[in-house]
């Protein structure tokens, strides 16, 4: 059996490891965040014998920027909706949030969390706006919650850009710093290598690293498992692989590879079988498709292949011709 | 950028690669080769203008075992109906069919090269009918063909079989010896280890490794991917991934990776949108779902999800359950 970072192999586990369900934060932005109360109990109740480490309930967007009529609730996450499910979450799960920078009145909408039933916040950025980010994770800090950054794009990112970047974020109070596919580019070589790096800035820093993969080229799980065998300990998933465009690495996939006993994929296809298949018969839609592979493969933003699926369109050469254009 | 086997790095390409269309064979299996003259005419002109070096028509399967009225020619591939499509193939791409081993009359099926279109046999072999697959071999070697011997279900396989097994074959006239992921349970760091022992022999025998993944953990890519890091040159793949259950690696997926100028995902996203979405429209089911994760999962034969998928069943929690009673 080969030998990977911290030891680890295919037949062992590694405690270190905490798996996040983003369901409702990424399969949000699918369905503008429209999800039936029951729907989210349910998936609370999932996660919570599926042995998950954290359930990401949504957004803190601002609704000064957002309408609240536009969207479902778990685009502003309210503690109060939180509560709704969760109650005061008297379980091993930790309940966590997105905010994004320059999209979130962080001040305002995130209370201490001696007061809130969130435990974990995660800060998303663009390469550009890390000191911004910075100021939301030591606020954060400063009022109770672990926090974790996503840093997106980076596959447009300049690697100099990049490492100054991971240096200030390890200079901060953050707990996780996250590589994110954002486009679903990423071949698992150039994971490895990333994550090589994410790992060398949080060893010095004594942070830990995340993964939160696309899956446009099928490889969100592969992806996923290349980064836990070099040491990556926070691993994002989604059931059913629900998330924007190509989608997430499927918790269903990732809790049969984990080899660690707290985790149990039955509940996972059980929840699928009751609640993720009628979402699709419900008319929506997500995962590969060839319009994804095509953005992914030219490193793209996903949003062409996105309207190309709204706009139920099968001529994939045109679209690939589309794209190429835009090179 | 890291170094790979044989120097290969993400933006070099690898001259050796042979890149082998499985749609009509792999794919036939699940349509019984029921595939119109039409779609086989426009997949050859398809396949000579992505580039790709082999393009596998079907199996040479025996008359006397299978019924000609209950399948399609290609599970038969006579060499007229291959001359139909390819008259004298004047062209770089050359021509494959599988033979299995004890379902093939391959001394009266299988003519002289110089009389047949066919360039290539493929032996398909469990671990144990090696010395029938090295009678093959030896057969189409004399005949004049290239020949490739895929060892079918090695995951269930010990290792010390796989060892004799494979020096055995390093020992025959075959050319390229074929990594196969039946069941799809393979994870990419296992597939290197194999990749990596199979290179082994093939290193001391002078011949090539191939690759042939099954998609049942969404990794038949990433797999392929992995294995052509290792030095792996020949290459499986169909269009849309068509295959046995969950299907192969994705031709467009692969032709995207590989850096060769040689190759062209264009055609291959065209044929996709003329035919191969007219065949899911028609009702031929394959490719990644829960039923095939969980074989592939556990390591079995994917039958029962074959049989689970026919049935229309969507109750996948009950199916684990009846699959894991058969460990």
């Amino acid at each position: 059996m080969e030998k990977r970072a911290k030891g680890r192999t295919l037949m062992s586990y590694a405690p270190d490891i905490k798996v996040v369900d983003c369901t409702l934060r990424d399969g949000g932005l699918v369905n503008d965040f429209f999800f039936t109360d029951e729907f989210v109990r349910a998936l609370y109740r999932a996660n919570i014998k599926a042995g998950v480490d954290y359930m990401e309930f949504g957004y803190k967007a601002s609704k000064e920027m957002f309408d609240v009529n536009k969207f479902g609730k778990w685009k502003f996450c309210d503690d109060k909706d939180i509560r709704a499910v969760v109650g005061d979450n008297k379980t091993d799960m930790k309940i966590g949030v997105m905010a994004d920078v320059g999209r979130c009145d962080f001040r305002k909408d995130i209370l201490n969390k001696k007061d809130s039933p969130v435990d974990l916040v995660r800060v998303a950025t663009y390469i550009n706006t890390i000191p911004s980010a910075i100021e939301m994770i030591e606020d954060c800090t400063k009022k109770g919650y672990e926090t974790t950054v996503n840093i997106m794009a980076i596959s447009k990112a300049n690697e100099t850009d990049l490492d100054a970047a991971l240096d200030l974020l390890g200079q901060s109070s953050v707990g996780t710093i996250y590589l994110v596919d954002s486009y679903g580019s990423l071949y698992p070589e150039q994971a490895r290598r990333l994550a090589d790096k994410y790992l060398e800035v949080a060893a010095k820093y004594n942070k830990k690293v995340g993964i939160h993969a696309h899956n446009n080229q099928q490889l969100a799980f592969a992806n996923t498992i290349e980064a836990v065998g070099d040491g990556v300990d926070w691993l994002d998933a989604t059931y059913s692989e629900m998330g924007r465009g190509a989608g997430n690495c499927a918790m269903e996939l990732l809790l049969g590879f984990l080899k660690n006993p707290k985790y149990n994929i039955y509940p996972v296809l059980q929840f699928i079988e009751e609640h993720m298949t009628k979402l699709r018969e419900d008319g929506i839609t997500w995962g590969y498709d060839l319009q994804y592979l095509m953005t992914g493969l030219l490193n793209q933003h996903p949003r062409t292949a996105i309207q190309f699926t709204g706009d139920n369109r099968k001529d994939y050469s045109e679209f690939y011709k589309e794209i190429l254009a835009q090179e």
